[in-house]
């Protein structure tokens, strides 16, 4: 049977041309970066390059790309190594579980107090809500760009502008957003941004922290001097090729924005079509959102139920934000939102999707909604 | 000009079975593992296969095994995880840098002191020195399975039992042994135990921290509920299935062994080859020892000159053991040794060394001593 697989901001396929890349690397490139021999100026001038080319892609300087194991360590990074800066940090309630969560570990071993911040019914920050808590003591303003799971968007550029003037850090987790939307680092202005590389279809096991130039925070990983010592460990050879490979593809000749047009394009065939499924409605803003994700609210019925359905008639999609298979917890985000977070339909897009993918989940959620409610009732 | 790689203490190409597993994940398994589809199902059932394989070589049980990003998370993971629970932690002088460095900045941010242990003139450990040193106040007692740069293996089951009769937690850096030795988690009875999958041949970015049945540490990364909720982040799919890939092919008919033996052979050529070059002696123990590295002192000679000679005839080598290119600082072992710690060369051996890798460099080294005496002179 053939497999749709509309689950792209779980995780994006790897794309051939980071395949590729690692592939040369593990074949090819085999030293230590940081050895004084053919075989690691090799390897020093592949990550050098894929610097260059993530740096690219998002509008940063090489020099403020910091190689990470993922977007998890990037966001831990940034939450650690500002917690002696103030007393308290701002946490909007729809930000990732990596940002919640790690502020809240934090907080309870000492460090800065977690000041959550309420969101709108669409899971917007209201800029107001966020600013007028920016206050000298705070250490650290989270603010992601778009949510990993309804697809609001933030108004990033506003809240950064606001943190710059009062001179209060402020972090942006793009981990959602990244490869999706025009995100430029020195245009946006933030201290400090998160991104993974697999959430685009850059490979696992990779991801980047952008630090400001002139901002030092405390590494989270010492011992070597890799990443000029703001990130020790071996560095991630094939996996950072595969992510500047990927971010090189992706700004050529403008792909990433034929993507996001087709992504959005697709997503809105969904929503259009969510009017006459009957007790499905739409989580979000419907206009105002990464254009790869769509969330809805299924009426009464379970959102395992859905996703066995759905995968027997061969789509993978996903329910909720729980990043762990053993509990579908309900949704905090969309809990914050005010909404049912235990009813939830995640469909995301990406490089692969087509309209036939499109087509396979039109045909098939009514369907396994309607047996469904039938066994119900 | 043939190449001759003897720099696998640094880092071992990857295996061709490793690089087989990571293209067949990427082009097959790409789903999140954490995730209610086929393409999740597929990715975890990956994982858990490595898990049992990796935990199959080092003696485990695969619920022991947390996969990290390498070694330094892994370490920093044990070092940071278990900072509350006592006022002291003990640390060898020879150990890594990542546990030295870590340990001290844990120190630094009000975490339990570091008590430094010292050694004698060949790198070792004396039992007395740090088994006397074992107190209730001690948070985590440190000792590296062997040497990275010298090689000289340390008397990790002695100092293990009289931690675990004190009721200490013991943590074993098995970095540098992983996949030379017969490291047995189990028989060790370690607490905790740090290796990274590149240093033997499997892929670079992923590892794992081996973590004792019953016990909790607090992890380093939060967020999603991976690896048991005991290090979050989106799994390294394809380098974990490479690692899981290696620990099998090593596992099966012994190949460790054969490969252990024949690295311990081409070291001891390099062993016997000193006395006959001159102003060379050999630093570490010579007999006990990890069996694929030596380490030589030069006298009188800056190491970089080596290196690039040796470089220049085809030989890849380091010199010290600080992981940048952009310094080459004393070597912190050697000066725990008390000898010259300025002039040292590292040959390490590993899978793709063969006679004739040692050939060129017993033909190189003397021609490139000399001249650089010469230049001297």
């Amino acid at each position: 049977m053939a497999r749709h697989y509309l689950d792209h901001a779980s995780t994006s396929p790897t794309r051939p041309v980071a395949v590729e890349a690692m592939v040369d690397w593990l074949q090819d490139r085999a030293g230590d970066p940081g050895r004084i021999h053919a075989e690691g100026l090799r390897a020093r001038v592949g990550i050098e390059t894929a610097r260059e080319q993530v740096a690219g892609l998002f509008g940063a300087r090489p020099r403020e790309v910091v190689f990470t194991s993922g977007a998890t360590e990037s966001i831990a990074t940034a939450v650690r190594g500002t917690a002696t800066r103030g007393s308290v940090v701002l946490v909007p309630a729809v930000e990732h579980s990596a940002v919640r969560t790690t502020s809240e570990a934090v907080a309870a071993a000492g460090g800065p107090a977690v000041r959550t911040i309420g969101v709108d019914d669409r899971g917007r920050v209201p800029v107001d809500a966020i600013v007028d808590a920016v206050t000298p003591d705070v250490a650290l303003v989270h603010l992601q760009w778009g949510n990993h799971e309804v697809g609001t968007r933030q108004t990033v550029h506003e809240v950064v502008e606001a943190c710059r003037a009062r001179d209060v850090l402020v972090h942006v987790d793009a981990t959602a957003a990244a490869g999706r939307e025009p995100v430029h680092f020195r245009d946006l202005g933030a201290d400090l941004l998160s991104i993974g590389a697999h959430k685009f279809g850059g490979p696992p096991g990779v991801g980047a922290l952008f630090v400001r130039r002139g901002l030092r925070i405390t590494p989270l990983l010492v011992g070597g001097d890799q990443e000029r010592a703001r990130r020790a460990g071996f560095e991630n050879g094939p996996a950072i090729a595969g992510f500047g490979a990927t971010c090189a593809a992706l700004q050529d000749a403008d792909t990433w924005r034929a993507e996001a047009e087709a992504a959005r394009r697709l997503t809105e065939r969904v929503l259009a079509a969510v009017p006459g499924f009957g007790g499905v409605r739409v989580y979000g803003d419907p206009v105002d959102r990464l254009p790869h994700i769509v969330c809805l609210g299924i009426d009464d019925i379970e959102p395992q139920a859905v996703l066995l359905g759905l995968d027997q008639a061969g789509i993978a999609a996903h329910s909720g934000s729980a990043c762990s298979s053993e509990s579908l917890e309900p949704s905090p985000v969309l809990e914050a939102m005010g909404v049912d977070a235990h009813h939830s339909l995640r469909i995301s897009v990406g490089w692969t999707t087509s309209d036939d993918d499109i087509d396979a989940l039109l045909d098939a959620l009514p369907a396994v909604l309607a047996r469904l409610r039938a066994l119900r009732s």
